[in-house]
């Protein structure tokens, strides 16, 4: 339905129009519209207006992008995008004059596995004013795998289908953080992939590679229009810590037929490590790892030591973090609410701790 | 968009022609729909299909209705009703021949406030087939206030507009009952209105006066014709036990300008549980109050006791819940999550020690 | 051994010479001593000294007194005592000149079956001042059972002997509403006792009936030398509220081969609150009970409606509260800590709202 | 008192006669007596008795022991030691011939700075008879600083003297830990010093150079001649894993006047493991730290790579504790309970995981 038909009052602005849109997540702003790439990106706003609305248009071929809606912090919708044009009603009916913080974003991870999946915001329908955002403490970059990803995070626990459904920023660790220290953060995470190899040995399944992209999981031509291949260029984004979850896949994909050494594996880590600080020199880089065991922790505290021995950079450091006990599974047998919760105190605690 | 537009092996059922459908909620079903009045109503379908939608038809003048989707008892989603024709999918992508339960329910209030507010379930598309819905151990039906319509259960602590999306029955003590006992739960209730006046001293606004209907709260030509005026018909769907969770609006209505004394209050709450009676000969009776304070207890108390001396009925009760603690609010100066779970879990213990 | 053998510094004080002591509990203080009759009764002190050492004396036949030392409010040490003179050091060591606020208290029930149950406070020794005990918001008595007896609150969940050890008052709800409401709070309360009979139906194991004296449970010549027998005087310690939490054994008792009738069980709650009121006349009278189920609670909801209307007496009220969960008990199939959690929880809420 | 006063049926048994008698903790058995040099350091009895007491002698000159007595593996008493022979009873009035398993314990650390601090077990006085002692799935050694102390587990959280009354290993994570994976844990813990030096930059306190002994910790003729300052002997007691909980003193004294370079600090972990490896050729070795902050973290993170990598040994791992956050702290800005449940829950998930 077009907004307008049932309040005349709603005007309507391209989003690429609208001045006081903060964008979260990394992503390519075209002329008449802003992707949404990867999980927790959106768009907030704060609106004195009775009503809200954005237009999405969005399409899969099989897995179908999700969109989390946050009003004031509190997550108020969560549901599937239809392909085509969405008009999503944000809020309606709330008193006119006072101000509305509302985040809209992509609640399902990048989907290299489905060329047509894509999600951009096109517009806005308002009958009020678009106020100034309140500003971020921190500017925070987390990298992983399904645990960013939230894969788990929402349906019971005996579901095992690998569906987006039962993926999510909206009940992730990530936006835990970021609510708790009032930082922007960026997610970069696919489920199912390491630093060095998937879970199933294939080594090109890595995030290193894909990570110089805008969004090296997103292909096809649609999203090439788009540009999720445009280089990634971090000058107007300078993270004050990356947090890299990684290191769950490897140490399964190790296992497998893969000829996969600890060598090798420490080497991408290193690697990885000397990339990031080329994005970011300033930016604290903080490993951890844990949540679903603790198998190649040496591997990783070893990394990170050489990382910072032969760099001489001592902005760096690596943290377990709690595993996932018996009752704080989720679906797919990944961590639930609980473990994530727990993650994510460990993991504010240290950055405001670092950070200042 | 038409759900077979992208998947030509779905099939579209009348929803009055699916066997295999259990109905939540007090409704009055029709030749060619069901509609949804009260929160929680709904319907429940297990199904080997690898895709599912629902189509409901929606309307609205002033507060638009919710649905919530819960998957094998998780909640997956919750959105906001758009005017006109919706086609809503319920899950995607999914394993076919393994069976999924799915449950697709109103999770806001009936409105007295909109007579063009109403939800009606039309059909199915689906392209498996339907299974055998598990019993339920009990029936139990709630009715309630503001409390029971889950205002403040979603929503940022400092948000108060009196609008739908605060409103829920997705995250609200009785839900979270019908998981604790396997229960067959229905809700009638009304914010704002009392066993014998509403919190602003409106006699006319008690919930004993509109209960002999389907739905007594839903008027105009529309909610008319789809049967919600009709006289209640206890008979197919005899309640184990019916809670009442009134009482929280009288005690601000007392105080209020209108001429309503303790004995009015109390004869109300003695005639409605002899209503009750009338329609459930067998049920439990048990009130509860509480959540928001202990202002008309010895009144209850009084009332229930005469109810139970007067009849000779000794199969009622009166239980106090734990009143809401300062860190235990949600939006709308309401009991948050954590109040809802605590009274779950006094009402689920008390109704299985009771029942059996 | 005697304390100043080790700290010449130590002088002794006679418990009664000593002016700033706050006396806890329904107690007789005679020349010499002061007899501790009930749980949570006990000695308080606020003293600057850097060691503290209280002289207690005591005996018994079968069941042994055990104390607790509180310091600053905090759990410190809790103990058997032995027969005889008994010298605890309370702290040792500490700085000399800070303030530290000492509660020394018995643990343990009056001990109606063992004559020789005693516990005498006689002396302390201090190398510092006396101080001012700081004021107490509200005074507030209980009056109950083995729930109030702290009976389970030790002790692992399958222990089952009926022994001093697994009673206290150091873990039970009454000593945490204390601190929770800053609150002066005594406990008249005898397990296996209820309102009108025992357990195992003894229709003379009643509390009401030994409420009249200082300790009207604990017998023999040397109880009675202490003034245990001696009539209660409620004249200089008037309760804010007396909470009652008795019902639990009369539920048991009345399936018992006694005759009790339900008449007869409310009539003595309705005379027990008669007789409270003899004692208190502006005391608000709370009845509470559900910990172990809520079995009589339309007899007591009848009784407590009916002494309010019987006597036009408003400033009583009943209220239920959450019955113990499966993963709640402690030993002796009792509620352990977090039932009494719970339980301080409500009470503690409502006595604030309800006293101001 | 003597124990046969009461009970002419006790027999006294010398604790060295008892040969189902478990002996906790790294100690030196004399001929007439158990020293119990460390905290949690103890005897354990299963015993049919109906009643059992210790006979203890304990002496200090400014810091008293204290002891803690488990039943069944619930905490009962805890209390100080008065100096001299102490006669205490364990349990009394229990049924005859039901087994009770009783652990009676050092709850304070050794005193390195009291000489005539200790505690000796003697003998024990049973009305029974000795019963086999049920096994434990592992053998765990803990060397710790204050955390592994208890400083902190008891206590107001403003209390700030440094005092034996503020220590445990009631409360502490060890302790947890024992429980949780049926462990039985050996503590080798001084409040104050690391692996390197003290909190205030003293290299000669350091854990290391005092591990080689009995009790390198407890200096003076007495303690000399019960056997403190043997050498280690290991032979008998092969850990599966030694936790070392150090690192947050040597931080803070880093930053003291001291000239400790980075270098020398990771130069003593290397060193340190190199000796524990010599003590336990196969024990798992596990570092962990955090619980007061992640100031050394790399420095850790290094040496235990280092030490890996130079000794090929690949059984041994560092593992990060969530920090204690500002609502977890106990007395003396010391982690509380909350902090040492979490430490517990993610030590012992580690622990099982990796021991199997």
């Amino acid at each position: 339905m077009n907004p307008q038909d049932r309040n005349k009052d709603l005007k309507y602005y391209k989003i690429t129009d609208v001045q006081k849109c903060y964008v979260h997540g990394r992503t390519n702003i075209n002329k008449d519209e802003i992707p949404l790439f990867w999980n927790n990106s959106g768009i907030e706003i704060c609106s004195d207006a009775s009503e809200l609305w954005i237009e999405v248009e969005a399409d899969y071929s099989v897995y179908e992008p999700w969109y989390a809606v946050e009003i004031n912090g509190a997550l108020i919708a969560r549901s599937m995008l239809m392909p085509g044009t969405n008009n999503i009603c944000l809020f309606r009916s709330m008193s006119k004059g006072v101000v509305k913080r509302v985040f809209f974003y992509r609640d399902l991870q990048a989907m290299g596995q489905d060329n047509d999946c894509h999600m951009l915001v096109k517009g806005i329908y308002s009958d009020g004013n678009f106020k100034d955002i309140p500003k971020y403490d921190y500017k925070i970059e987390f990298i992983g795998d399904s645990i960013s990803s939230g894969e788990g995070t929402y349906g019971a626990h005996e579901d095992m289908d690998w569906i987006s459904m039962y993926m999510s920023s909206s009940h992730n660790y990530i936006n835990m953080i970021s609510k708790k220290i009032n930082a922007d953060v960026r997610i970069i995470s696919q489920g199912g992939w390491g630093v060095c190899c998937s879970w199933d040995s294939v080594k090109e399944n890595n995030i290193p590679d894909i990570y110089d992209y805008v969004c090296g999981l997103a292909h096809g031509d649609f999203n090439e229009k788009i540009g999720a291949g445009k280089p990634f260029d971090s000058s107007d984004w300078q993270a004050d810590a990356v947090v890299i979850n990684l290191g769950t896949n490897d140490c399964t994909g190790m296992t497998g037929v893969g000829n996969l050494t600890e060598e090798k594996l420490e080497q991408a880590i290193v690697d990885f490590l000397k990339k990031l600080r080329g994005y970011y020199p300033n930016a604290h880089l903080l490993w951890v790892y844990g949540m679903l065991g603790y198998g190649i922790t040496s591997n990783i505290s070893r990394a990170v030591t050489r990382y910072m021995d032969e760099t001489k950079d001592t902005n760096a450091a690596y943290l377990t973090l709690p595993n996932t006990l018996e009752d704080e599974y989720g679906s797919r047998q990944h961590p639930g609410l609980k473990s994530h919760k727990k993650a994510a105190d460990v993991i504010a605690d240290y950055l405001v701790n670092r950070l200042g």
